[in-house]
């Protein structure tokens, strides 16, 4: 049966230097569609479980999807998996900018990296050739400088480089793949296996016409998003703001992460807005690939000790929480610097701020001294103590900067002294800057999220908590009806489940969740006319998330494969605490009604309720039944 | 939130008199749909478990659904609900015509029937008006003498009448309801329970016009849809042949219920096929409310012993395997016969013939005796024998017809002596003329339809297991590569759970298997556009079949809290031996495989893997978890 689709597949063996094109086939793309659909496939069929992430054997995976690469606006993410060095179970980030679509001009749906090479390398894919090239002379520098020497060694500007900096070279399990200098694929520490792999840079480039299968409809589809978006009420509110505008909306709320999650209202919030940041060091908004959002911040500072280059673009919202309120720090300009240094050597922010956090909630309860901190006196507010820290961290230095490298989970296992209490984590990966003490459905998308904590891997819970035009977006889903933010009973779960699936889909087509995420300016039915006129497939919503529920059970079989199980769909113990001050003062979660949910969501999902393994039937379900043979020893 | 769609439903207390108009609100009828999914929802709501199907306790519901009444072809079918006389648990059963449309332009979507006249009545709706009638005289009548009474006596011939006959007043569990004298809903003997409460009749009419949301939409599909439907092959051949084509189609494939299912090949097939019928008896083309494919057969013969009036249309392809090859009789004329007076008596053809077939079988393996036929030599192939037995049945004359009129699986347990392993039953329903051993899919789908063997429930297994233009149009389902006919594994549980979701779906709006069945001349896609024109729902095909889903899931519960479990979810031994003769000689159903299946079932449909209990995470998923109430002691 012929549906239209057939895309590439790059196999790279850096240790054998082998390349190798697949074609897998329609019904292999229909199936598995791109980004975390197409990377879990390949991670379950060929990683042996127990690996070590950090080691040659893991995969890298760099995937685009079938849609991406055509000029729709917020359809250009790309996915990086891998076995997650900061997990030990199913990694994957997003990112948008322009590599993901770049990578399909240069002929390639997705490049599958194994092994490691000797020295330092990276690979040049243009126009449908592979080349590794050296990249000796580019280990340990910085982003920017990295991407620079590579374009000029390239004698092509216009490459578009997809690289790490010297966080992931060392091995920082929480660095990230950056591109652009300013998109990242932030969590599960991507940026950590490229390092392993002596891999510093993809660059890609190519000329590739995508074959759009249906063009006029295409085109039509095309003009009326463009409208849609641009009329889109959040969608101005992003442009204007960009996501720092969620600083003053949740501090509002009283869910802005502030103080290592003790509070979520923050008395400098003001200080580090959105409003603030484009009254003041605001340079340029920008975007991604074909679209006119444009929610991207460029900031510049001139000069002072917080100078700030706008090459490295500007913090988003979850970079001015987990720099900023998180830590108690209410100095814009030193937030801007701290993005700034995290992109240059290729850390997460969130993870990094955590990271911070944790550190300074130790300090302040005792369990580290100025005898661990050089002196500095990291108290929740120390602006120096941050950036220092992101130093550290960066270059693993011998100390606390190698501690707090490998994650706030391992950190407070070898600190000990109760140090756990004070890292927010789930499975490892820090907690993002949504505290669902004020929105349930979080949690549950936090604790059973396969990546952990991951905002962009779960739902958040705003779409299905509120009416209005936000409710008529989810209608298509069958959730008709408004459940209040603090409920946490089956209609969240139920609600919940089915955003999964969405949220799921979205990271398999690389579509952005602020053109068609919680502010939804794309309805659904029109997300599937899009792969309809792109591919030719006469698919449905059905079909669709129907393969976003794939993934997820693909994610899970592999955490399940790893070892992980329900111990590890928990949330920190902080969340079950009450919130200390604020509009939703004395608000926790409740444990029991946690637990309740987590077992529906088991078996809502047709997983077996005591530990999420999926049913044999479930994996019939939904042609997952050659996993079978990874669940034995579970059932 | 408004969505645009408003309707009403009555209730009819037949003990009080009383009449109520429900108005349940947009989000009801987005989420249940009509037809099945209406009325599971009201029966588990409202019937207490255990109760007498027979007893005034029971409610009846007629229900019409969301898109009923417009014109566009295949969307008029309405169910009729209840408890069912047949297999105790959830009755359903639905009837084209043009019954269902009248109902809803006399200005309601459902009719829920409580209570019991005290003398014979019928039910008169004509604009929202309701009359409750004296049925006194029509009492014993068949069901044409009685249609015409009643339109005479409401000087209306416009009404549209639904009725039972002699067979539904004498409580044969099987008795259907009748429309037009030739189209009924067959199945699960609502008839009888329409005779428990003295009912004789429901005339409707009315003027009432239907709002159509997108009028513009709405046309242009109308009118592409006729198109589509005109020139689909399949329709082609069900305008000249009918569903009897399917004589020899299945006879060729060694799966023509035959003997009592003891072979797939009769020797007279030729002679009660469809071709003969268009060569010789058939009168007219027919067809139902809006329709143009027509595949009604309408058949005079004008004098002799089988004299039949067209007025009572002609044999289905069920009508002719189930009088004619399970019974080895070969006479087309004294086949259309018997499918004459089981409309005039309202009888269920296809139990009618099971339960000839079962007597026939107990005649000829000496547990039933000339002592016991009056003299007929009951044996397979008696024409004269077949066509007393309906008489004795519909009349329940003392002795074989009584037992007969309570169904195989009662009279079996009647007789005992081993009769049991020649009632061709599941749940107390007997087998429609479809062989799971040439096509193992049906032999699942008969298993757990929640109304027992029904071919309507449940979907066949042609569609998932063909290649070719049929397999396209299960693709937006994402069934993407063809399953063989006897594969039973995985794979087979996965077509199977999607395409029941379908076929549930059509049962709650009314749509008919062969505009958008296994021909599947109306892509399922374009089904959810005609739901969106109409009621202006910007729904989805996930919306839709999760509508499907949820409607199996009520109806499991349903027999659940009436006792059912898995040891009902079986097949007929017979079905686990070989077949006798033909291409598939030899070919049986594996009964580990089939226990598998069965398990696999379970699982993907999110029901614990013993007994078919929905799980609470799926209760809350599918939005039901008012249901849980019904389960507790199942947990």
């Amino acid at each position: 049966m012929s549906y239209g689709y057939n895309g590439k597949i790059l196999r790279v063996d850096l240790m054998t230097k082998k390349l190798k094109v697949e074609e897998p086939g329609e019904v292999f793309y229909r199936t598995y569609l791109g980004g975390g659909g197409l990377a879990s496939y390949y991670l379950l069929r060929e990683l042996r479980p127990g690996i070590d992430p950090l080691g040659p054997e893991n995969m890298l995976i760099f995937a685009s999807n079938v849609i991406s690469g055509v000029p729709i606006a917020g359809m250009t993410r790309y996915t990086v998996a891998a076995k997650s060095p900061l997990t030990g179970g199913y990694g994957e980030a997003e990112a948008g900018g322009f590599w993901g679509p770049e990578l399909k001009f240069s002929g390639f749906d997705a490049l599958i990296i194994t092994g490691k090479t000797a020295k330092p390398s990276y690979l040049y894919i243009h126009d449908g050739q592979v080349e590794l090239r050296s990249a000796e002379k580019l280990w340990g520098l910085e982003t920017g400088p990295a991407q620079e020497i590579i374009r000029e060694d390239l004698k092509e500007p216009r490459a578009r480089v997809a690289l790490i900096g010297p966080a992931g070279e060392r091995l920082v399990r929480y660095a990230c793949v950056v591109n652009e200098l300013k998109h990242v694929n932030g969590r599960t520490g991507m940026g950590a296996v490229m390092g392993s792999k002596n891999l510093k840079a993809i660059a890609v480039r190519g000329t590739n016409k995508l074959e759009v299968k249906n063009l006029e409809k295409f085109h039509e589809l095309s003009k009326s998003l463009a409208e849609l978006i641009g009329q889109h009420g959040p969608n101005k509110v992003l442009r204007k703001l960009g996501t720092p505008n969620l600083v003053m909306a949740l501090n509002t709320q009283g869910i802005l992460p502030t103080k290592n999650f003790h509070t979520g209202v923050f008395a400098g919030a003001e200080k580090i807005s959105g409003e603030k940041m484009a009254e003041t060091i605001l340079k340029t908004e920008e975007g991604c690939y074909a679209c006119a959002v444009r929610c991207k911040r460029a900031v510049e500072i001139p000069s002072g000790p917080y100078a700030t280059s706008c090459e490295y673009g500007g913090p988003e919202y979850e970079t001015l929480s987990a720099l900023g309120s998180l830590l108690c720090i209410d100095d814009l300009a030193a937030i801007s610097k701290g993005n700034e240094l995290c992109n240059r050597y290729g850390l997460d922010t969130i993870s990094t701020g955590v990271a911070i956090g944790f550190l300074m909630e130790c300090f302040e309860n005792g369990i580290l001294s100025k005898a661990d901190t050089e002196g500095l006196e990291f108290k929740f507010g120390n602006t120096e103590a941050m950036l220092k820290a992101i130093e550290w961290i960066a270059s693993r230095k011998k100390g606390l900067g190698d501690l707090l490298a490998d994650g706030v989970k391992a950190a407070a296992a070898k600190i000990g002294r109760g140090a756990e209490k004070f890292a927010l984590h789930i499975k490892g990966q820090e907690l993002p800057m949504h505290d669902p003490r004020g929105k349930t459905g979080q949690g549950l998308s936090f604790a059973v999220s396969p990546t952990g904590a991951d905002h962009i891997e779960a739902p958040h819970d705003s779409p299905f908590a509120m009416a209005g035009p936000m409710l008529e977006r989810v209608a298509p889903l069958g959730l008709l009806e408004p459940v209040p933010t603090l409920e946490f009973g089956p209609r969240k779960v139920r609600n919940y489940v089915y955003l999964q699936f969405v949220w799921s889909l979205y990271n398999s087509l690389g579509v952005c969740n602020f053109v068609a995420g919680p502010v939804w300016a794309l309805p659904l039915n029109r997300l599937v006319e899009v792969v309809n006129a792109i591919t030719g497939w006469e698919t449905s919503l059905w079909e669709l998330l129907k393969a976003g529920e794939r993934t997820v059970t693909m994610a899970r079989v592999f955490n399940l494969r790893e070892g992980l199980g329900r111990k590890d769909d928990m949330l920190p113990d902080r969340l079950f605490e009450p919130l200390e001050s604020g509009p939703l003062q004395g608000k926790a979660i409740d444990r029991k009604e946690f637990e309740e949910a987590l077992t529906m969501y088991y078996e809502a999902m047709g997983w077996d309720p005591k530990e999420g393994v999926p049913t044999r039937g479930k994996l019939a379900e939904l042609n997952l039944f050659w996993l079978e043979e990874y669940l034995k020893e579970k059932r």
